[in-house]
């Protein structure tokens, strides 16, 4: 865990080192794309802020417009002597196709977000930008691990766990995942859960359309297999199939699934929760006295939005890459910005990334030889 | 419409009539697979005299123990002589294999209630069985309608919709779906949306993971072509790609996917509902205060609770075959069942399934010779 405190000034003070061996000594750098997300800069320096109070040993890198961010960063005491800004021209809206950003894009502030994690300048990235863009970008800039043949989306689901939350992955990065992509996910899935949600031996699932063994597609039999002989060597417990009930469950903790089903999941998922939350609204407000019950359940009411908040589970991590980047939802305000940026920290204390790539270079070594080697995290 | 209310027995003055012409002068008669709930033959006969208070001119056939079903209508007055009693030996369990049934399952009450649609003797098949089960059964005595490739199942959906319910398929008759298919999920789909929620023209969306049209898997882009030219000649709307957020919207009626999707969206979304509403309980329950709170809210809880009630969206419709299965879920209790026995009576007086063979052959003639050819509904 990172320990210094010492990080008075981001620029310069950042690590360099693209080993990461000695990351830990030195002060954690955050770099965020500042422009793109719906609510502009203001709302990413209002989320920056409120982070920065919570973590006084953290240090920013801000990529956009830097006459724009200097005059925000300005109007928060002692906020400027903690970010860097980096300028940028251009911003990639939420229209851009992922190819032409790949192509046109390198003057863009999310360009210079992610290049401060290849170039180790920052540790981890964070954007509310357009999501395929992102990822087209991260995976240029970034390039794909070793062993890894489709990054994955991971996102953190409300559920019935102590934690309150479980892992879905992938949810969207590719429409498409095979048996060995399953696997891999499987083990970015566990090394997600060890290191953002603290779980020793997270509980994996994959998920079909019953739990019974024989049933669902053909490489679902397969990856069921493949994980269940990766588990032991990979610390986590492979509970099986689960079904789309048990997502938000406390039978499980990472919900294992190719690109197209997770991200149909996650929006059928959102959306029911908003259905839920009208039909609650509409209850509430038919009558007079169901608006004087009302008043008096804003406690409750309170209580049960706080638990169910889409924004303390902002941030979609990219796996598999050669460094982290972090999706904000592109409507997040400052508190959804404030929790992917925590996100962010909790996973560059850990040394997350390079825990996941030795996880998965392990694996994939095992798979070939047969040879269990031990590795952390 | 099924106006004849004389039908103070059900055996006997049950229509033997296949092609369903003259239906509409019959008396609606609904096939009831009296055991193989959850609940057992308790809650569904209790199920059947809620619909048959409802409805004093249909009749039913009970497919099941005889002593135990005679014993049970016995305690509801004016109810056994509107029930025919179909006594089978065995019961479909929720852990017997599909392919077993097939085999051996000749005996069972599940077997004779899809078989008294085959026969003739009743219009629709309603059972709490075993979802794989009832499918092999319904499939094999009823076969599939000529042009359908896959059969699918169709759930109701709590939605902002002005009925309070969305269509989705396939959700779960088979993981498998190609572009063929889900253009003939969209013809049956939309037949069901005018029939079970009388609709004029339903809006039909394809699910998928974004909604422009570049996105998604090669099948669904060529399923979007072949839907969007049907619309017209079978009279609905194709709103083209929707999302997971969608499903419960007014942007839609209807939505078109692949069962693997499709069940793992549907139980997602009952998933995300059960969290919700266990964390509205803890959150009620928390302090005194707030107990009081929740007792001063009980009616708008209440009525919170009936829009998102699963037993009133309770029935899974079998489509594509020759004559119409419900599914009623396997736990439901009395109020459960008779929502899906409403529904049964429902499409049976709107003739629904001669509707749905004469549109799907009208598509098939179309696709085929480039010629439209006008059906009802």
């Amino acid at each position: 865990m990172t320990t210094d405190n010492d990080s008075s000034t981001a620029s310069g003070a950042a690590s360099t080192d693209q080993t990461g061996a000695e990351n830990a000594t030195l002060p954690t750098i955050i770099s965020v794309d500042a422009m793109g997300g719906d609510q502009g800069p203001a709302a990413v320096v209002a989320g920056v802020c409120v982070a920065a109070r919570k973590n006084p040993d953290i240090g920013f890198i801000l990529s956009g417009d830097q006459d724009t961010l200097k005059n925000l960063l300005a109007q928060q005491t002692g906020l400027s002597q903690r970010c860097e800004i980096r300028h940028a021209d251009e911003v990639v809206t939420m229209d851009d196709k992922p190819g032409q950003v790949m192509r046109y894009g390198k003057n863009t502030s999310m360009w210079a977000a992610v290049d401060a994690v290849r170039s180790g300048d920052a540790t981890v990235c964070v954007s509310c930008g357009n999501t395929g863009a992102l990822m087209a970008v991260s995976m240029i800039r970034l390039r794909k691990l070793p062993s890894i043949n489709r990054p994955a989306i991971a996102c953190l689901w409300p559920s019935r766990n102590k934690s309150g939350f479980n892992i879905m992955l992938d949810v969207g990065a590719d429409i498409r995942a095979d048996q060995e992509d399953l696997l891999q996910y499987a083990l970015m899935g566990a090394s997600y859960a060890r290191n953002g949600l603290d779980l020793t031996r997270p509980r994996v699932g994959l998920l079909n359309v019953g739990t019974e063994e024989h049933k669902g597609r053909a490489e679902l039999k397969v990856a069921h297999e493949l994980i269940s002989k990766a588990a032991d060597a990979a610390d986590f417990d492979f509970v099986g199939f689960v079904e789309g009930s048990d997502i938000p469950s406390d039978r499980v903790d990472v919900i294992v699934t190719d690109g197209f089903t997770g991200n149909v999941a996650l929006k059928t998922g959102e959306g029911t929760a908003s259905l839920i939350s009208d039909f609650m609204r509409q209850s509430f407000s038919a009558t007079p006295f169901t608006r004087i019950a009302a008043l008096l359940s804003l406690s409750s009411l309170k209580r049960l939005k706080r638990r169910i908040d889409p924004r303390r589970a902002n941030g979609g991590v990219f796996l598999g890459l050669n460094g982290t980047v972090i999706k904000s939802h592109g409507s997040a305000d400052e508190t959804g910005i404030a929790a992917a940026i925590q996100l962010a920290i909790t996973l560059s204390k850990s040394d997350f990334n390079h825990k996941l790539a030795a996880r998965v270079a392990s694996a994939s070594l095992t798979l070939q030889t047969g040879q269990t080697d031990k590795v952390d995290n």
